[in-house]
């Protein structure tokens, strides 16, 4: 199902693990948007407008109606769009796994990986070990889902792919700056396996970054954040 | 519908918000459930092997399978027994609302009342500023969501008056504690007629505890965390 473009409006900015959510659950549902893109600065009009508590990325506008939040924006495109596959799975049980899992990559994986870039000597090799054990969890969980298939969703991504897709990038940026490996061979092969086909699946390439452009961002951020400790990090 | 008993359990305990939005969503679906009160001091081997990633309450049990989190929780009741009225709201905008509402609830009001109980001077004033402020917005979101009716759910309750009705107790402990008003008919008529039905409603009034026994609660905790810096509020 289709939707005319201009019903549709995605207030994101290109860096936004939170903002690839709601572009790839849009592509997902062959939903039809305008983005638009957010920069750096002061915020715009129609952000402080359309997200007036917590004036953030993303926010989808549909038919002129604002909805906030990255998580309750991918639940939003599932129950409006119901035509094709679904985003989440639809038994209750397994939907309250994916919900579980979810809240837990934004309750504790996302915090650390921001809190690493800008942390320092032993508080940033704590932080980067805390992130290993959560990544370990994470397999774990894969496994379990997946029941041995390639994505959380099974044969086909889902709500989890998306999720945990928008934080894996980030991952590699961790990887790179601290010369550390958190996904490998011998201690995460699902997630290896997972993170060699969801960048490349249909709905995912043209909303992923590259990887180098990460990186130069990342270290933009961190060398802003260096420079005032006024400042807050992202 | 109901449910034979040893179907569903509920690891909880009396003081928690978290396990009455759990057992009023039982209530109001009229699941029956079998309670198992978590006690002070060392964690059950159930709970542990129920939520190993977080070892909280609540966890529903049903038929075997562990549920952590009290707004997944409630999701799943609501999408596991689907006869009558349902917990949120049916359309997918209202939904989303709902769920961004209940996302603040427990992003910014909920820790605000933690640390208050545990703030000191200034601090503690700043605190209080900060969750008058919140409940203003609270007041302006019921206006908007329950369209003049009594509840956020309209006419009946629904998911954010329950969500919302975990964290109202604590509201008036705060309060009583701190001496002063932060629910009036001035600022916020709305919450406080909301306040006078809510807590009174059939499947609510055997779930929240008294106040009193609230503020000798908070008082042993305050007590308690003030005795050790080591230990964390709750």
């Amino acid at each position: 199902m289709t939707t005319k473009s201009d019903d549709v409006k995605l207030i994101g900015a290109w860096a936004s693990p939170f903002v690839w959510r709601a572009r790839v659950a849009l592509n997902f549902k062959s939903v039809k948007f305008e983005s638009i893109e957010e920069t750096m600065g002061p915020k715009s009009q129609l952000l402080l407008e359309s997200n007036p508590v917590y004036k953030k990325i993303p926010v989808l506008i549909h038919a002129g109606k604002p909805i906030s939040e990255s998580l309750i924006i991918m639940q939003y495109i599932d129950e409006t769009w119901t035509s094709g596959s679904s985003i989440l799975p639809s038994d209750p049980y397994d939907r309250a796994i994916a919900r579980f899992w979810a809240y837990y990559f934004d309750d504790k994986l996302s915090p650390t990986i921001r809190s690493i870039s800008v942390a320092q000597g032993d508080e940033k090799k704590k932080l980067i070990k805390e992130l290993g054990e959560g990544i370990v969890l994470v397999e774990d969980a894969l496994k379990k889902i997946s029941k041995g298939k390639d994505y959380f969703g099974g044969d086909q991504i889902g709500y989890l792919d998306i999720v945990f897709g928008s934080i894996f990038p980030w991952l590699r940026v961790v990887e790179t700056l601290n010369e550390v490996k958190l996904v490998d061979e011998a201690t995460t092969p699902g997630l290896v396996n997972w993170g060699e086909k969801y960048p490349k699946h249909d709905v995912v390439k043209d909303v992923l970054p590259e990887h180098e452009k990460l990186i130069e961002y990342a270290k933009f951020v961190i060398a802003r954040v260096a420079a005032s400790t006024a400042s807050t990090p992202n």
